[in-house]
C-alpha cells in the first residue's frame, strides 16, 4: 500500500578553523584564488549543517526515520570529529580537499551516507552547509 | 501568453502538546518506539509551518494569490484548531494517527488543499513543519 | 588589583507541556483568569532559557567562569528535568506553583543558584525565559 | 570527469518604500485588489533576497564560484539600487511592474543572469525574495 | 508580603515607510545631516518592538500582568496604527517628530504608557524598538 | 531642556579562529584550564558583537548619534582588524590576553572608545560579544 513520502531534516552546528589553501599551488596563486580566506593562520566559523532523508511514512510510527537515531549518527560521524577542531589539521576525511563549505558538504555525505544505508526504509537526500547567515551550500549526491 | 511561475511561501505558527502513542501497541513497545516522546503527561513545542503555493504570475497583479486570503485560510483552519490545544485530545482531523511533525505534514495538507482549490491558478505545492529550530519535516503530496 | 568585570550569558532549551490552572480556584475562575492557557488536556512550547553570571575577569584565565561547568549546571539541574515533560505533573521542584513563565524564571534561580554558589567569583545576575518568540521573563532575584 | 555538482547560496539585505498599485486600474479597483498595501503613501519594509548558482566544483578550487564575486554583483546590480530606495519611484528596472514580492524575484533575475554568465561554469538557478520573515517567494526561471 | 519582582515582554512587529527629514532645515542641511535616509520618496523597515513591564508575581495568578492584554494594547495602540503606513504622513501622533527609530520609541512609550497605568501592579520599565536586525535603540522614560 | 535620553546599538559579525591558551602555563595546565577549546590548531566562530552607546535625542535630529559614523569607526576598527583572521596570530591589539570573549569584550571597548570620545553627546554603555547563539558576554566599563 502506498504510504505519503515525507523528507525530514536534521540540524547541527560545529565551530572550526579553516584556512582555503591549495598545496599543489604556489602562495602567490593560493593568494588570487582565495584572497582573505587564504591567510597563513587560518580564520573560522560557526558552522551549521543540515541533512535531509525521504522515504514513506509507515502508519504504525508516523515517522520516517527515528530523530535520535539521526542525531546520534551526525553527532557521533559529524559534529565530534569536527568541532573545535582546524579542518585543515585535525580531520583524517577531509585531507587533500580545500575546506571549501562546498566540499565539506560533498564529505558529511560521504561520511554518513553509509550509517544510513542500514536504516531501511530512508535515503538520503541532501546536506547543506552553512558558513555563515548569509552563505549556504547544498548538495544532494549529484555529478555534473 | 506565458507568464512566469513563482512559488509563495506563508508562515504560520502554533503553541501546541502532543504525545507520540500508538494506542494499537503495548505500553512497553510504545517506549520502545517512541523514547521520552511517549512521556505519559506529554510535552510540547512552538510550532512553526510554512505553505508553499505555485503558479503563474498575472501582469495585473503582479500576485500567485493574495497572501491575505492565504494567511486567512491557514489561520482560520489550522492555526485557530491546532494553537493552545493538545493533539491527541483536542483535534478531531488528527484523530487515529500517531502525532509525528510527518503526520502534521500530511494532515495540514489535506486540510488546506480543498481551500486553496477553489481559487484558480495556484496550486498546493509543500507544506513544511517544524518541531524545533533543528527538526523540521517536509510533503509535497506524494506517495511511496 | 581590580580586574574588568564580565557578564556571560549560556542559553538552553527544553521542550515542554504546561497548563495554566490554579488548583484552589473554580473552573470557571481558571477560564477566566487564564483563558486558552487553561485548556484542559493542556498545550505545549519549545521554552529557552538563558542564565547570566557575572564576576571579574582574572588574567590567567580570562574566564569569569568555566562555560562547560555553567552547561553541565544548567543541563543537570534544569534541561534534563524539564525536557519532555509536563510541567504541572512531571517535576515535583514546580509542584504548588501556577506554571507561568513568571513563576518559571524564579523556580530555575532558586533551582541553579546553589550550585553556582560552589563556583568562587562568579554570581548569578539574571534568569530570561522565553517562551516563544515574541513572548519572555527576566527574573534578577528581586523582590516587590 | 565528473565533479560534485553543488549549489551555493549568497544572502544580501535592503530597506526600501513601495506600494501595490496598478495605475492601468482605477482607485477603487487598487483599492479592493491590494488592501492596505495600496495605501497612497507607500509602506515598507527590510528586504532579504537569496541567489542561487549550481555548478560542478573543480578540485583545485573546490568552490563553484568564488563568493566574493557573487557578492560583488548582487551588491553593485541589486542592493545598491533598492537600498532606502522607493521601489515604485527610484527604479527604473522596475517601471511597469507592480511592486509585488513576485515581480521583484523575476527582476532581480533577470537584472543578475547576464552578469552570472560571464563566470563559466555556474548556472542562475534560484532567487528567492523575503518580505517578511512569514513572507517569501521564489522564482527559478521558469513560465507557465 | 513580598513576592518576587519579575519584568515581562511583549514583541510587534509592522512594516512602514519613513524619511528622515527635518522641515525646519533647508534640503542641503536635510541631506548632510540624513544622508540616504533622506531620499525624497522615502524607503522603509519591518520594524519590530518590544514592550517591557515589570512588577510583583502573585501566587495566585503567576502573572506579572496577563500577556493577552498587553497584546491586544500593543495591537490597537501601536500595530494597527503604523502597519503599511509612511510614518511621516499618516501618523497623526509621529507629528513634528524626526522619524528616526530614537523618536518612534519615545512616542511608542508615551503612547502606551496612560493604557498600562489602568492595570495595576505593572509599570512600564522599557520599549526596544528594532529598525533592523543589525540597528536598535531603547527608551526607559528617562531624560538626559 | 532636558531631552529623552536613549541608548542606541549596532551590531557587527566578523569570521575568526582562536585557540584558548596562556603561554604562562604548562601544556598539561593549559589542556586542563581550557579543555577542547586548547586544540593545538585552533577553532574558530562566526562572531558577532553589539556597541551601545547612550545619550539625548536632540530635536532637530532626532539621533542619538549618526549610526553610520558608528557603522563606519567599528568595520575600521574592529571588523576588518579581526575578519577572516587568527584571533591569536594575527592581531596587534590582543597580544598578551588569552582570547576568550571576555577579554574580546573588554579590549574591542578599549579599542572603540577613545573614537566615540570625539562625538560629543553619545557616550559608550555596553559591548556584548556573542561567541555563539548560546553564549554571549556583556562588558559595561566596570571593574571588581
Amino acid at each position: 500500500m502506498l504510504q505519503p513520502y515525507v523528507e525530514i531534516t536534521r540540524r547541527e552546528e560545529f565551530s572550526a578553523a579553516h584556512r582555503l589553501h591549495n598545496p599543489g599551488l604556489s602562495e602567490a596563486e593560493n593568494r588570487t584564488l582565495f584572497g582573505i580566506c587564504n591567510n597563513l593562520h587560518g580564520h573560522g566559523h560557526n558552522y551549521a549543517f543540515e541533512v535531509t532523508l525521504g522515504g514513506p511514512v509507515p502508519t504504525m510510527s508516523g515517522m520516517v526515520m527515528d530523530l535520535n537515531i539521526l542525531m546520534g549518527i551526525l553527532k557521533a560521524e559529524v559534529v565530534q570529529q569536527l568541532d573545535h577542531k582546524h579542518l585543515n589539521e585535525d580531520v583524517p576525511w577531509l585531507a587533500g580537499r580545500v575546506t571549501t563549505a562546498e566540499n565539506l558538504s560533498v564529505a558529511i555525505w560521504e561520511r554518513v551516507a553509509p550509517h544510513l544505508a542500514r536504516h531501511a526504509g530512508a535515503k538520503l537526500v541532501k546536506v547543506r552547509v552553512f558558513e555563515s547567515r548569509d552563505n549556504f551550500v547544498e548538495y544532494r549526491g549529484q555529478t555534473a
